[in-house]
């Protein structure tokens, strides 16, 4: 890995860090952060009771909210700020209670001010549970300070 | 109003109450419903800080459970069941702390075992914040007994 | 109706009028523009044997053409050029060989560089036959010249 | 490989000439079958002036049609009927007059009566053109006679 490559995924972390201190709402449903380089990302989540729909499964907004985050997280990753345009999300095979939930975004296409990212959700069996796309446009400014 | 409809009206309203007692996420982000009709759904929703992003607005994931809510019961307020196969939210204008957000679900189409639900999302201004597109499957079952 | 809003449907006009003349892709289709105003557009389809797909009945892309078309020209209509960036179609219900379809496109949103259309696909018989969410960005430059 | 993988993959080939005979409209756009097994199939398309839209770059109509075709005969390549559900495309490049275009749809997901195709299309060169994905549903019947 060259120098350059180091570095940048030595920022993507830090940006990872500093995102998760801002980010209430993961620390709410225990969504953590496994793994940020330049453009993907790892997040992992157990299902528990309070998470549960009227099925007695994980709410589809508590699985969004983990895609959303793993896909916003890759969107950010380069220290540039970004926000979320769009997102579809396919929904599976549901999350039971007590389950572990892995996400991994992986970027598709970066331009200009634009990236798309896919999400895929998997359970601790390797079940896919959900996949979903984003498309992220950068506003202005950065999450940490460089050199 | 014929007769028909007041009754299916009422039972939609006996489905929502029992969707809501039986919906935690809901209640952890304060989210209301304000109405409930075959395929008609209106909830309410304050922005909370402890909801924010990176970004200090409402986090992408919570205006989403908010409005997969809103779709989701709309999608069972015949007291069939349903969930959730996919959904498409854009994000139109961020949605600030201190914020009331509006959602109403309305039915686009309905035929065998699948529906299409719109969801429009605004602030208290009447600005609008995101729309979503979702898609339910009926599985099999009901939410409350009828005679 | 305000003077600005008669002179705003006449440029509408004269840019859908402009924009039929470099579409061959429509005159292949035989697809027809039959009324256009600012963000608001209807278009008419015959649907014929060399249409057909593999069970018979209109082929998705050939409907898809007809609906990006009516959100593309919706989208344009204000004389500033516009590209689709992406777009969400529903089949609801196939479309016959000899079936009229009537496609309608109409404004969600609209700001900065960016805007939102629903159309709208239907039958002779009102039945829904598709639905598209299509999200167009402007570029630079216009179709027709002006005062 | 395994006998009934080439057997699966036979007829699959023998299903995607079967299609071809049937598609007037890939006729009409030059679109061509170059690889088909059980749910991967690879296409190409050179774009010609009579699919170029207001700007002179290729129709998005057109383009959508090439990778809902590819999808199509993704998602039919194992002999059952299906149709399409759903699509959502994203462009991401301009297709010029002269390219030739590569779409490739592979399998996602795949289970019961519904599959998930992702499609990406590229140029000559190996830039992104558009990706799509597309949700297909399980009709009834076959496409050609097996023993």
């Amino acid at each position: 890995m060259a120098n350059q490559d180091r570095c940048s995924d030595a920022l993507a972390t830090r940006v990872g860090e500093h995102m998760m201190e801002n980010s209430p709402v993961l620390h709410h449903w225990g969504i953590e952060l496994s793994e940020i380089t330049n453009g993907a990302v790892t997040m992992r989540m157990t299902v528990r009771k309070d998470m549960s729909n009227l099925h007695g499964q994980c709410h589809g907004g508590v699985l969004f909210t983990m895609a959303d985050a793993c896909f916003g997280f890759a969107a950010n990753s380069y220290n540039d700020r970004a926000v979320a345009a769009s997102c579809e999300i396919k929904y599976l095979k549901p999350a039971e209670v007590g389950e572990e939930i892995i996400a991994r975004a992986t970027e598709v296409w970066r331009r200009g001010r634009s990236g798309l990212y896919d999400v895929a959700m998997t359970n601790q069996n390797g079940d896919k549970i959900a996949i979903m796309r984003g498309h992220a446009r950068l506003t202005s400014g950065t999450h940490v300070e460089t050199d």
